[in-house]
């Protein structure tokens, strides 16, 4: 639990100086702006007083109970303060000081001292590096933190790990007048961690939607298995710094690992029902739509406006995020005729036109509202000088006292006006400034839903030789290599994943006898190490037809791949069909992620691939299928046959079960796995061991 | 010219009345407060005073020079006052007044009339159902306009065809202490057009950045002639609404027109060089970058920050844009050293860190601008309490003076230090309030540079047969049907598009004598205008070797389609080859789009097509090829020859040419084109005529 944390009893800060600008003087600041309902304790070694609060030359001098204390002294001095917290009991230390891991070897083995020193006594460290938490729960109102943004009750709480991000989120709920619950901003992980926080998140009955911004994932299982807890009760916005390459070098320069972290952000976003945004605007914007609103049981979204093209952006943007147009019933439609203006028009949008008034409005809001067609709707309104707009505001809102569908209004307007939108929000209605924004929050709102109304099933159980597969495995394991073909093959075998006959040629003399068991057509493939891309560099020839082609084929590739440790492999020749590709990538933390794509070009130019964390339950294997663009392409079009989806889903399921029965395993390409209308067959495969 | 619109010697207010709500009230009132350089007349049957200027009855009574009237009497009234104006002599009249082509027949019947009449009497028409007209010019500041956001002179100018869209544009540009230069929402454009106001506001020497909003394009020749003429010196920013289905159903209800309308615009946008946004806000983000910066002249973004976070959310956001991130020099990265604190980070972002003060920032901004290797500067700043955030403020501004290069800045602030943002505004710097925003308007800038700075020519004479084919056309014209194969493969002829030999089969008497023209292997096909997709309904049999298969598919297909009118064709087989498709749809009012794809599932699943108008100049078709997402397969992949690209290009220049030359063409498909390393052949084609 961390109450000690969010709910101190009472929060010492050591590093506390006269000095305004000083992080500490600050964090006193913020302590007793906000009204803190705890004591405060300047700890300083000259004593005196630090705005008015007496400061104690040692946590150890203080007589009360303190839970947690902010340090900010010079990271040579932290070491000695902790020794001190630890004696006093105290359970947890925010560390603001930097000089740690971000420093690189040295600050590291800092960290790496300072985690056991604390552990020694029982307590947990929060940052180094970092910014701090609040509560801003009026029970508590604790601002352990030195920035800047007001703090104000609400129900949103935010974790960010970078400060400025977690600072930008903060700054426009404010900037709205929407408080936040709890937050924090935590830094360098060294011992506290993200989904311990998350966790905790997800346990406060003061909070109705979490904001997330995360840098790289220190422990993504944990991760991965606390949001998966919360995101059926308590929504989840996330954004991941570092989308792009370019941007993955700017969060650090392990590249390789993090352009993964991006993808493999994604992947657990979508296995824990977490929605995720790009953008850092747009995801507040949702943020504050969950705050007020109920996610909507289904896409179809109904639009009221009095001005005719933002209703056509609203639209525009809808339907590009995927929700649909509501229709209205014979009955609501002749409501609406009922209620509003002769020249209103009653399609959707429905254009109340102008002049339109407060009754107008209430009328087609509710109207809209209890049509059964219609899952949320979307209020526009440009103040008009002709219009009592504060009526209007108030008529809006009763309108949705009734329904728990959500609604979000754009208001277009100016300075003059500003208190109308003060008012629709004052009374939980979300307002947004532009057509687009109220789209997107209720798109939002409903990727919420659908994604935590998905079918969620365990993986299924699936018979298959672990044991054999772990010996062959065994035997390479340290190695860091490419598996030879048969014993790749073998693997895919205890798996049960189809695959063609493959039999190793050791010399010419027997060519006979494996073409007899193998049969022809067959293919005859070299195998090497060396050889990554067989086909590209002419190790692979196809079509054999008998043994005399057989015998000419392996005298061609002997004399091409002289000299480079190979021999070769007659597997037999499977019918064309259908090219997909099956992957799997090691994701550091993690486990593997599964890649799923269409052969050839269409991954390799077009890159419609699709990821999804292993192992993968049915409903997964079916969404990770249908991810790719190409979807359709398998199902069958102009006449071509569809490919066998079962057979596919099967094959998903047993290689997601491989990986993650098989740790060491850090890459397998199934490329090209051949799919007809019954079946699908692995031909190549590469496996790489660590 | 249209000076007597935005720059009227007089404004006569017809409809004006005492009521404060009435449209002509507001419009005297705006005219008046906002200090307009000339006479007011308020016009009112009645007489009078309305808000202390004299009412005159008639326009006739007034005894000074009016150039431009407001009438917003209802519709039956408004022959009258026109004829009244135009004996006034007046030259523009805004029509507020609604009831025309909005409401359908009759109103367009009463709109021809009104135009006829003003034109006797050489007046032009602005309008009707519209807002008005803005010139914030201070030597004319006129407010011929009814809505409400405050008047301030700038240097953007707008055009709208929605009056709630234009008054979207203005509003945001007044939150951020911007004005406006000219402004106009045009209504139903019974006369004057929305190109001929384009025009005006491109001769403008005030006008640095024009925005536009449309919802349909009255005469698209227009506006592309104009556009094109503008954009080599003046930026165009253009919203189109109505890009979805549904959203060009919620435009009108001529959704099929208005599907391709928003594709045609998309491809005018690009002929024209106008830069084309999906998403209000970041049009008005990127306008109030032109209006102070100028347009970089590369991609290279170097980015300044004092926290994390945001500065990767940039990275993000500008790479996935299209912008590339600047590296410095030696000596660059040496004065960036010197300059800075050492804990300073010097890559791309430079992280300046938040203590950071006006010094580094000014050094940072400075080094980054003379370096050789990076056209663009997007500066992001948190504000620290322990910072003197007004000395960076002017210390970044000092930075800037002396470069030419785009910068922009994103202040992360809260309420408290507004004044700063003021600060940096009036210095004449961008300013945003996230990270994504700042690198987006850049981009917008490359955007608009990388089309200013295109390779223009006029589209390449060709040597064509266009008699040959004007007179097989002529057959058909008023037929709107099909062309037979045979005539269609004689136009493809006269245009010099290369084509598989094709003969008509009359019996199967003739077969052989066919058979001996074309060669083997041969096609045969039904050719009949009730059967559209030919492979789909069985009617193509390929690879026939020798006479006897011949005859058997001329006797399998001719019981196929008994009955249907059905003649044949047999066509010489040409070698397979990477599958292209070319196509040309009417686009009214323009002339023809041109498309270009892949074949098959890559068109039909993938979706990825492009577009642009014909005829194509040689960039044109270059870039159009370019256009698809799948273009590197014909540059060849993985060990696959490449297309003839060279060939492709002058089949796209040749059907541009074609559809071009002949209006009638509604419909032209030529699906598959084989294409091989060194040639391409239309081996099969639809052509529709009107």
């Amino acid at each position: 639990m961390l109450d000690g944390l969010f709910k101190p009893r009472g929060v010492a800060v050591v590093g506390a100086s006269a000095n305004p600008y000083s992080i500490g003087h600050i964090v006193i600041k913020n302590l007793s702006a906000y009204g803190y309902k705890g004591p405060i304790f300047p700890i300083n070694p000259k004593g005196g007083h630090i705005r008015s609060f007496k400061a104690f030359k040692s946590v150890l001098d203080v007589p009360d109970v303190i839970d947690l204390v902010n340090i900010s002294v010079k990271h040579s001095l932290v070491p000695a303060v902790l020794e001190e917290c630890g004696k006093k009991g105290i359970k947890f230390a925010i560390v603001h000081t930097a000089g740690f891991k971000e420093v690189g070897e040295e600050g590291i083995k800092r960290e790496r001292e300072m985690v056991e020193l604390a552990h020694s006594y029982g307590m947990r460290l929060f940052g180094p590096n970092s910014q701090g938490i609040q509560n801003a729960d009026p029970e508590i109102s604790v601002y352990a933190n030195f920035t800047f943004v007001p703090m104000k009750p609400g129900n949103i709480s935010i974790i960010a790990q970078g400060g400025g991000m977690g600072e930008m989120l903060k700054l426009h709920l404010h900037n709205v007048g929407l408080g936040h619950r709890m937050y924090c901003s935590y830094g360098n992980e060294c011992d506290l961690t993200m989904p311990e926080i998350l966790d905790y998140y997800g346990q406060d009955e003061g909070t109705r939607v979490i904001m997330m911004q995360t840098e790289s994932f220190k422990d993504p299982t944990a991760f991965l298995e606390v949001a998966s807890r919360i995101t059926p009760k308590i929504p989840i916005l996330a954004i991941k710094a570092g989308r792009t390459r370019e941007g993955s070098v700017a969060v650090s320069s392990h590249t390789g690992t993090l352009v993964d972290q991006a993808r493999m952000a994604s992947a657990m976003y979508e296995k824990a029902g977490v929605v995720e945004f790009h953008d850092t605007d747009e995801m507040i914007k949702a943020a504050i739509a969950f705050s007020t609103q109920e996610p909507p049981s289904g896409r179809r979204i109904g639009m009221i406006t009095n001005t005719g093209g933002p209703g056509i952006q609203a639209v525009d943007e809808a339907v590009g995020h995927g929700l649909e147009l509501a229709t209205w019933s014979e009955k609501g439609r002749a409501k609406l005729a009922d209620s509003l203006y002769a020249e209103a028009s009653l399609g959707n949008p429905v254009d109340v036109v102008a002049t339109a008034n407060a009754d107008h409005y209430h009328a087609a809001v509710e109207t809209l509202l209890t049509e059964e067609g219609t899952d949320m709707v979307l209020v526009f309104f440009v103040t008009a000088p002709f219009t009592d707009t504060e009526a209007i505001a108030r008529r809006i809102k009763e309108a949705t006292d009734a329904s728990d569908k959500p609604v979000v209004v754009v208001v277009e307007t100016y300075s003059e006006f500003y208190g109308l939108i003060d008012k629709l929000r004052q009374s939980d209605l979300p307002v947004y400034e532009f057509a687009e924004d109220g789209a997107r929050a209720l798109a939002a709102m409903f990727s919420y839903a659908k994604l935590r109304d998905r079918e969620v099933e365990t993986p299924p159980e699936i018979e298959v030789d672990r044991a054999g597969a772990e010996e062959i495995l065994a035997g390479y394991e340290g190695r860091d290599t490419y598996l030879p073909q048969k014993d790749a093959f073998a693997i895919l075998a205890a798996y049960g994943i189809p695959a063609p006959k493959v039999q190793l040629v050791s010399g010419d003399d027997d060519l006979d006898a494996v073409a007899a068991d193998v049969g022809f057509p067959c293919v005859l493939k070299v195998d090497s190490t060396e050889v990554i891309h067989k086909s590209d560099e002419g190790g692979v020839v196809l079509g054999i037809r008998d043994g005399e082609a057989l015998a000419e084929a392996f005298s061609d590739l002997t004399e091409r791949f002289a000299g480079k440790g190979a021999t070769f492999i007659v597997q037999e020749q499977k019918p064309a069909g259908r090219e997909i590709i099956i992957g799997a990538t090691e994701a550091e933390g993690l486990g593997h992620l599964v890649m799923f794509g269409l052969g050839g070009v269409f991954v390799e130019v077009m890159r419609d691939v699709a990821f999804a964390v292993a192992p993968l339950s049915r409903p997964e294997a079916r969404t990770l299928m249908r991810g790719i663009k190409g979807f359709p392409i398998l199902e069958g079009v102009r006449g071509e046959p569809g490919a066998d989806l079962d057979a596919i889903e099967d094959l998903l399921l047993r290689v997601s079960r491989m990986v993650a029965d098989n740790p060491s395993i850090t890459e397998l390409d199934l490329n090209p796995i051949l799919v007809t209308k019954d079946g699908a067959c692995a031909v190549d495969i590469r496996l790489k061991v660590r």
